[in-house]
């Protein structure tokens, strides 16, 4: 992993070296802890930094046969559990685990050994010696890594105090907050949609008798996003919904689970259409830009999930056809004039190319990419989904008008995803210049690369 | 893009040069407009040429934030359109239009600049200036181009007065017709098949008052076809229907479609799924080969399907899962000794494995390739799509057997996509060559390359 | 195809050499027939090795143009069979049948020659000749082919005669049946399953009156196969079935299907849900794996199954969205703490990425891979396919941990398999050392493709 990992020809080191690296960072979804940005959070150890909530980690440690007791429960210390990753660290190889491990500790803490149960102990206390400083506080790990500004994924009924108070600090990485309204719609969970409808009506300050009241809660809340700076919203959807319904069965709909009741699959697929819709009308009006991150199937171990919860690593990758409910939605927002920018991101790679052709149905020539394909997600974000990814809008759309990577990470650390999206972003363009299927035109190619890497974002989102 | 464009390897470039690039071309399915071959039309513009109706390039303009006045819209000038599109070309680096662009600049009109906005003027000057040329006509492109046969793509209704008018003009090049017979199972659409089945009958001169009569009405066409030099069908659907039906009910539903009522869903299938084997039957019995097109969703964008229409750059892949019918269609005809040679071409690539090894289940030894996986179609025609589905086509059946790549263009300036393919084709043996994955053996080889390039279409369609 | 066929690198060329090449074979998933061991049996020629049941030679030969009669039937000779074969190799190029074709020449018969009509006869002689050396006998191929053990597929009222024999001749390889009850839960086939029934009854010595009866049947069925060294079970759905039932509709659905009326497909379903947690449950008493082989459409040529039966070459993949299933099976045994060691092979390769992330949902931690993502399957048993499973797992999962190949085969020449699969396995990773991905470290990535090519599966099945 020298200065030219991943860049496999002299055109793309010097895209990289010259263009791509230098290119500031716009994290614009990722799942920060708003508070730690707030507090500029300073991290007790390695372990608390790296295996805190990484279910990546826990995945691999657990495939490799380590005991639960390692990875999420309290009865074993720190330097245990970092070791038992240790011990894991060489079986992560051909993983991108093992890429980001490296990448972290040489980019974070200047570290270049392999970790191993033959490191581990030099590179946890390392690495524990450096956190103490002032430089690894969460403020200056942004800063470190040149980060311009990070997009939070928030509730509506979030009051965003921490967005607010790092903005007043005068932190110069700005710190916006993302419109993540998955529980309005989560009718299916009727305890939990009746709780949540409670506390929106408590910071919404409006009385929630029925539907439309609701209406008027979110669009207060959605007005207070706007006002703190949401440039997006985002929705985690298993697939696309696009039931035809009336606003007199939406009602309806409403009245019985917010009185209750639990609904049929079919209220149930039809509320979620019809707050995909109004959803996406809200963020029209405000000129966001909407994303949908769709085809996870989660919580699968049932046994974990009683005693773990969410997002612990035992979600997977699943199979839906949704092509026509996506296009279906896609074009009632069109068909009214309200589609807005829109980024889909697909979790099974069999939607590539689906997507990749999905967007250029409604691109309509206002701005460049208007509909984005977003880059690989959760399993797919590595090397190899990254290519596929990239390879499928280059051939079915315009990869010049990519507005590029993302980490979509709890981490602070995980800002090196970005060099090691460029790195094969680059590769992917040096490759085909060294054969001969692009023209060596470095200007050309330079702009793009910073274009995809740095400045599509800044202007798609309006930064 | 020299000599050497896309051969990688020694062994690739010998096999292209040597072998590949003699070959004439037999363009056995294409979308060329019959008249313009009659009448040996001569284009007043580039624009006419590469705008006039080319849905790819609008879908890369608007994507590249062009206004629909640049792409479809008559309030524009030739020259401020073909300006807009040589502005979106370098944003098309990684598209396969980069490609095609450029090797068609430079095969039909030897310019070998890149399109760009520095270059536009210059390059849409040369072209017109060219176009005035006799050489440029549409007869005389196809001669320069080495065609030896092509396919268009026609309705039943159709009176192929351009093809017999070709014909009887002496023209070297043969411009055969493909019996398309879409409209006729159309029964979703009531009033339209109303509307063709009087049409059907005006042109058969059978009066149509039921299924039966229809069935007559079409096989007239179909002889008509025969007559004409046809040699295939094609089928554009969106997945294979394979619904068990009795003969009275499929004369219940053509009644009733006929009497002008809507049928439901389950009819529309049962009556298609009956269409499709009346098909397969006919062209078994004039031992013509089928082709099968099937996986796209069409005309996505609603209002922009009202102001333009179809084949407009509103469609793309879709998410079927059918390949249980595709068997029982197949089986259906097979059980009854009636299956033709058949071609089937996905949209999807993720169905490029099943199609694979679906050949297999109905080769039966009468001729090498009997069953045929159609060549990367649509959005897949292109150097990854192409080499996903030889590579499928490799190990799940025999290239060897291929009949190879036609260009499904309406575009006279489309047969270096054969050159574009013939590359990929080399470029893939090759390297498994110097990799030391086959033997090299030029003899076989070569005859190989000519194989999949001309002799085995010429052989499996007998032209 | 010299000695360092498929190493493209100097790293793959060590690894292979040094450390794959010497493992020994456990090929812990196959068809051979255990008479045949039992008996020693010897070929009378090559045709029969070949040709007496290879169903994917027979479909390259069809492709080909070949009749039936070189293929299946009685009435051509051995000699006009393989000559018929040898016109089709050449044409084989690029699919895997081509290198396994040589692979086998070279490694059984020592031969180097090209198989072509040219060199036919002498390559027929020559084998034919050798075969008649005890040095060809089925156990000293074994024996030459350095296998330590094979596990067979056997139904659960097979008497196991042949195991147990070849056991007590002493034969030093080890071969094991693997409990594959199929027919025990085949209650779409009415007639099938009551004769089944009623075998079952009489080898057990059960009088089967009720569910719980064949309950009882099956679990002696069951300890008589641990008692013959099983350690896997193998279950070849088309895809999963995870409905939910209740004990009393099963024994309900029981009595139906054994009182001679056919069932409902929701009727079908759920007792194939049943049985799926039945059989997980014994398998995870008795500590063996279980095996999932799903995705295949069998069948699909009606006319040549009435003629020729079962695995005869007309099956193919099918399309199946089977991930809910899949995890909602799994989930009910890890819920109840029966989960056993379990191996999930796809036959679409597009669910290569589902079921790599499925593992991570019920690793426990308990030992490292205890579910695993199986070796390419069938039609996707090579290079390719291979390639495309490695590079899901790794990126997604623990390569590292894999129990790695197995043959699936019928035949006593198919070892060269594993060779074909260290090969590929060693060139991932030899290309990423030699592209600076992964760390030169010999040692660790010596073991890591002993591992994989022997001591992971040794490990694992408990060998």
């Amino acid at each position: 992993m020298d200065e030219n990992f991943l860049l496999g020809t002299e055109t793309a080191q010097e895209l990289y070296h010259n263009h791509a690296a230098k290119m500031p960072i716009i994290d614009y979804h990722c799942h920060l802890i708003p508070q730690m940005v707030a507090d500029d959070y300073k991290f007790r150890s390695i372990t608390e930094l790296w295996l805190g909530g990484d279910h990546y980690k826990w995945r691999a440690m657990r495939t490799n046969g380590v005991d639960e007791r390692y990875c999420t429960r309290k009865d074993t210390s720190d330097w245990e559990k970092f070791q038992k990753w240790a011990e894991t660290v060489p079986y992560t190889m051909r993983n991108p685990l093992y890429h980001w491990t490296h990448l972290e500790l040489k980019t974070a803490f200047g570290i270049t050994k392999l970790l191993s149960p033959e490191t581990a102990q030099d590179i946890y206390d390392e690495c524990n010696e450096k956190l103490k400083s002032p430089e690894f506080s969460a403020r200056n790990l942004m800063r470190h890594y040149n980060v311009e500004a990070v997009c939070t994924t928030d509730d509506p009924i979030d009051s965003l105090e921490y967005h607010i108070r790092t903005r007043e600090s005068g932190f110069e990485v700005k710190m916006l907050p993302t419109w993540r309204p998955d529980k309005a719609m989560a009718v299916e969970d009727v305890a939990g949609f009746r709780d949540y409808m409670e506390k929106l009506s408590a910071v919404s300050g409006v009385t929630i008798s029925g539907y439309n009241d609701m209406v008027d809660a979110l669009q207060k809340r959605h007005d207070f996003f706007a006002e703190n700076g949401c440039k997006l919203s985002d929705h985690g959807i298993e697939e696309f919904y696009a039931a035809d319904y009336t606003d007199a069965e939406i009602k309806a709909i409403f009245n019985k689970v917010y009185g209750g009741a639990s609904l049929t699959q079919e209220e149930i697929v039809k509320f979620k259409s019809a707050m995909l819709v109004l959803f996406g009308e809200m963020d029209y009006e405000k000129g966001w830009a909407q994303q949908f991150h769709y085809g996870a199937i989660r919580n699968n171990n049932t046994k974990m999930f009683k005693q773990l919860g969410v997002d612990t690593g035992f979600d997977s990758i699943g199979e839906f056809a949704t092509a026509k409910a996506m296009s279906k939605f896609l074009d009632t927002l069109n068909s009214r004039d309200k589609l807005t920018k829109t980024i889909l991101y697909n979790l099974n790679p069999c939607a590539n190319e689906v997507i990749a052709t999905m967007l250029g149905n409604f691109q309509d020539g206002t701005i460049p990419g208007k509909i984005q394909f977003g880059s690989g997600w959760w399993f797919l974000d590595q090397k190899d989904g990254m290519q596929k990814q990239m390879n499928a809008l280059s051939v079915l759309g315009l990869l010049s008008r990519f507005v590029g990577m993302l980490t979509d990470s709890r981490s602070l650390l995980s800002y090196p995803r970005h060099e090691y999206f460029r790195r094969t972003l680059c590769n992917l363009y040096g490759t085909d210049v060294e054969n001969g299927e692009l023209p060596n035109d470095r200007a050309f190619l330079g702009q793009t690369i910073e274009n995809i890497s740095y400045y599509n974002a800044k202007e798609y989102f309006g930064f």
